[in-house]
């Protein structure tokens, strides 16, 4: 679609080394829902440590299950499913429980990974919907990313959580600027809008003779102040002129 | 905890004018899921237009569901949930059809929406899973927001848009300090105008029976592009007004 920005699509090859991995989750319709975040944002390589078999299946078969979850990958352990990454990073809900793991908040912590998926491989670990990443699950990571909830809501559901972890990761820090608008109307265009304008409050009897030369420099700066886009300009003009043809027509 | 740093708190009454609105939404975990991201990301202000029964109830009585929902508001139309607001935001999964409306961004458009919660109530729009937003939903808004999914899968699920344009809300940037011009004018008043100059086209004859409905939306949508100011919007009602009454004075 012309004038629209595409997604950080450069970033393919850097996206295809991330693991997204989800541990011990239970709930189809979450592992459907990473899945589908990740479709999404670009990713596509999502691992299952232990999962809840019959939610798994369940998910797999879902009407509307994405490439992503047929192609997901089951492992044993999370040393097994992050054996080939040089980064992984834990999410956590954070005041939970204490963390021996240095903690970043999502802003900070997604350029970190950005900048390690430009060489390797990086792990994402997302722990099951009750309990979370345990220590044991922790101890495989380098440091622990929290999500910059507020504190009387810590607790986020798992579909979310990926899909705002990885929102952060494409997200573009500074958007290029693109001429998202219309170009604006000429004096001229204003001008016959602004003359057009006045001639329907004569006609109407909003203003009058003796007051008139104020009004016009109100109505002046009050159509200026509508900041009016060249396409929109003829609208209105075509409006007018038919408004004020049927005032006179009496 | 120590070391921890918390979420941006200090803007909790800008959040507080932040109005999420799901239209016409189905799914009672798509309600549950919006209301859940909402509370994790300090949002309380959750308002449904036609949403489907069942669904509704289905999600207020559900395990877990949060104060959020219990304390949402009911709407029959789009136009009465946005009445309080002066900027309306649409989302929409791009390229879906042509869009009439100033596409922004994500990462650019909470910017806009995050100045503006500063002095006023900001609407952002969901439309329902199967259709998104509808034209006539559209036209009530001054803008499009997307979120910036891969060309090959745009249609995010519900819960998790909200979660992610929320995030991007609560997110920590170097924000742009930009004091604004006069206020805005609140959709109610811009609304009324837009009812004012629609009965001056009709009794103009610029419009006729028969395309009034097409009218009415590309009307509307002009008049939202004019960005009008509060102070202004009075006097543009008192012209039209006038005009009105003397088109229909003949």
């Amino acid at each position: 679609m012309p004038g629209v920005e595409s997604a950080r699509l450069p970033a393919a090859s850097e996206f295809d080394r991330l693991r997204v991995v989800l541990v011990r989750t239970r709930n189809p319709l979450n592992m459907g829902a990473a899945a589908r975040a990740m479709s999404n944002f670009g990713f596509s390589h999502l691992r299952l440590v232990n999962p809840f078999q019959a939610g798994f299946r369940e998910a797999r078969s879902a009407v509307g299950a994405v490439a992503v979850l047929a192609a997901a990958e089951e492992f044993k352990s999370v040393a097994e499913a992050v054996a080939d990454c040089t980064l992984v990073v834990g999410t956590s809900a954070v005041g939970r429980r204490e963390l021996h793991h240095p903690l970043r908040r999502l802003e900070k912590g997604a350029r970190l990974i950005r900048r390690r998926l430009r060489s390797s491989r990086v792990a994402l670990l997302f722990g099951s919907e009750k309990t979370g990443l345990s220590n044991s699950d922790l101890s495989h990571c380098h440091w622990v990313l929290h999500i910059p909830t507020v504190p009387q809501n810590i607790s986020m559901n798992l579909g979310q959580a990926v899909a705002v972890c990885l929102f952060e990761l494409v997200r573009q820090a500074k958007p290029a600027a693109a001429s998202e608008q219309a170009p604006p109307a000429t004096s001229g265009e204003v001008e016959r809008i602004t003359a057009m304008l006045l001639d329907a409050l004569r006609a109407s009897g909003y203003t009058n003779p003796r007051s008139a030369a104020m009004a016009e420099e109100k109505v002046r700066r009050l159509v200026r102040r509508s900041n009016l886009r060249a396409g929109d300009a003829e609208v209105w003009l075509g409006m007018w002129r038919q408004i004020v043809w049927k005032l006179r027509a009496e």
